[in-house]
């Protein structure tokens, strides 16, 4: 086994999901094709239950667990998006999920961990105090861990958004995702490799968080520090097993600046009538940037999520 | 012939426009369902080009033109959707349009059309003003005059929604759409009097512009003196055209208030990440506020539109 993440993984993963989160459609613009100089193919995880492609990914962990595992609940520590997709997965099982947060998470997020009944544990906001809160919930009710991205029930089931664009789009010259733990990312290049060789998967992350940009580039993982973007879904580092399978199959990953992330954004609001997170905006923002030679070429996006505060637009 | 608007107009209609316009998702969502009792089903015209149904209208009598009469232009008048539809539309069959438009609309309208090639002219924002420069104007250049919604072309075409909506989704109890000036209520409800005849349809209009549901319980045209709401795609008042459909095949029309529709159209946004505009919330909003007995039921709703300034959102 050259990588942790086997490609059966998520065929199996999509067949275990199916019934529990959204086939999202793929949309196109010609507005922002024209914009590019190409033809985008936007695969709409931003429509995915709970607003983004983490309920895949929870989907998959939660369903995967044996009767006697699952009777124990999960458990997870996130401020983000995985929070609340790991609270839903768990009350679709009708399992207890248990979601170790900083007591600084913005009200909407601690709102949707609430709605799919998950059970809110805070802490203060560094990382000692969140691992040690962490095992102490582990160690009491005997939960799995399921960690957010570093984990190949995880990227498993987060690989199964390119299956179905690979099914909703053919020949497609290159797939970009947004990158920050590394879990969209790994999945979508562990299935584009397999089935589409010719497709080229590049990543795209913001400048304020760019551990996997240099990461990718001295062949080891180097830990973000004090990551600082608007791109609050991307600030976590890749972890060894999402850094090994991007190693092996992501043909690059660029960077694009908060500026250019906030304009991508208010363009796809603007143009396709669709709200996105400033984290799903990083690949268009590339597109747009014309920091990939991409004139002419057909090129899928994952937008990863629509979870933003509307009261709080980074325009207003 | 009983009705103005024949089926075969609208199964022509498809035909016709189907390489010009998109075939617009069906999307679903617990969250609102939950706080509905119903099932529903939103047909995502909001998706469609140029930002809303008017596509298919426009699209419709710009493409039934003969040669000769296309290249003399179209002509109409509009502040809103229509117009900008209406640009794209002869943009795409490489013609001339000339839209008149009070010197006061929205620079993103007036930015729309010129983006599609339109010409603009200004007029006094008032009826005579309006009506004697689209006067003028037909004059002077022989152009054809597609009226926003009184004209069996435009009408045709928007019925060409409900044609898709009603294959993608069986077994529909009941359809709502926003009434304005009719267009998209007569096209609908024709298609799903001939197709689906158990399906009920409901026009859903602001309370502040409520000449549809007083005309329809009166029996006769009451047209609108001073509409007054933030649904500002639907100010208009029916025309004989759309009124003499909607008298035969809806079955009801209810109102709602603008409190109503900023709450439905937030809940859409934040629910389902998708841009609607006002007018498109106005049958969300009469389910929300259940005006009607849908407890149980499968509910088809046109979301119209979602051109809206990211700069004045109803709620910021």
């Amino acid at each position: 086994m050259v990588s942790g993440l086997e490609f059966s993984a998520i065929t199996e993963a999509a067949q275990r999901i199916r019934s529990h989160v959204h086939r999202t459609p793929v949309l196109t613009s010609k507005a922002i094709d024209g914009m590019c100089g190409a033809t985008l193919f936007f695969k709409c995880e931003n429509l995915q239950k709970a607003g983004a492609f983490k309920a895949r990914g929870a989907c998959n962990a939660v369903f995967s667990l044996s009767e006697e595992e699952a009777g124990r609940g999960v458990l997870t520590h996130s401020s983000g998006n995985h929070a609340g997709a790991l609270a839903m997965a768990a009350q679709k099982r009708g399992i207890k999920s248990y979601i170790v947060m900083p007591n600084n998470a913005p009200a909407v997020k601690q709102a949707a961990v609430e709605g799919y009944g998950g059970e809110i544990h805070f802490c203060e906001p560094n990382l000692t105090a969140r691992e040690s809160l962490t095992d102490k919930i582990a160690e009491q009710t005997g939960a799995t861990l399921i960690h957010p991205y570093n984990d190949l029930r995880v990227m498993a089931g987060q690989g199964t958004a390119a299956l179905e664009l690979l099914e909703q789009v053919q020949d497609l010259d290159m797939v970009l995702t947004p990158v920050g733990g590394g879990g969209l990312l790994s999945g979508t290049a562990a299935v584009v490799n397999r089935l589409s060789t010719k497709t080229k998967v590049i990543g795209a992350e913001p400048q304020g968080a760019d551990d996997a940009f240099r990461s990718f580039r001295a062949g080891k993982i180097i830990p973000m520090e004090e990551p600082n973007t608007i791109a609050d879904g991307l600030l976590t580092s890749l972890g060894d097993l999402t850094f090994e399978v991007i190693s092996k199959y992501v043909h690059d990953i660029v960077t694009v600046s908060d500026k250019a992330i906030i304009a991508a954004m208010r363009n796809v609001w603007e143009r396709m009538k669709i709200i996105i997170e400033p984290s799903s905006a990083v690949p268009v923002a590339a597109l747009m940037d014309k920091k990939l030679n991409i004139s002419g070429k057909r090129i899928g996006v994952v937008l990863s999520g629509g979870n933003v505060d509307l009261n709080r637009l980074p325009w207003s």
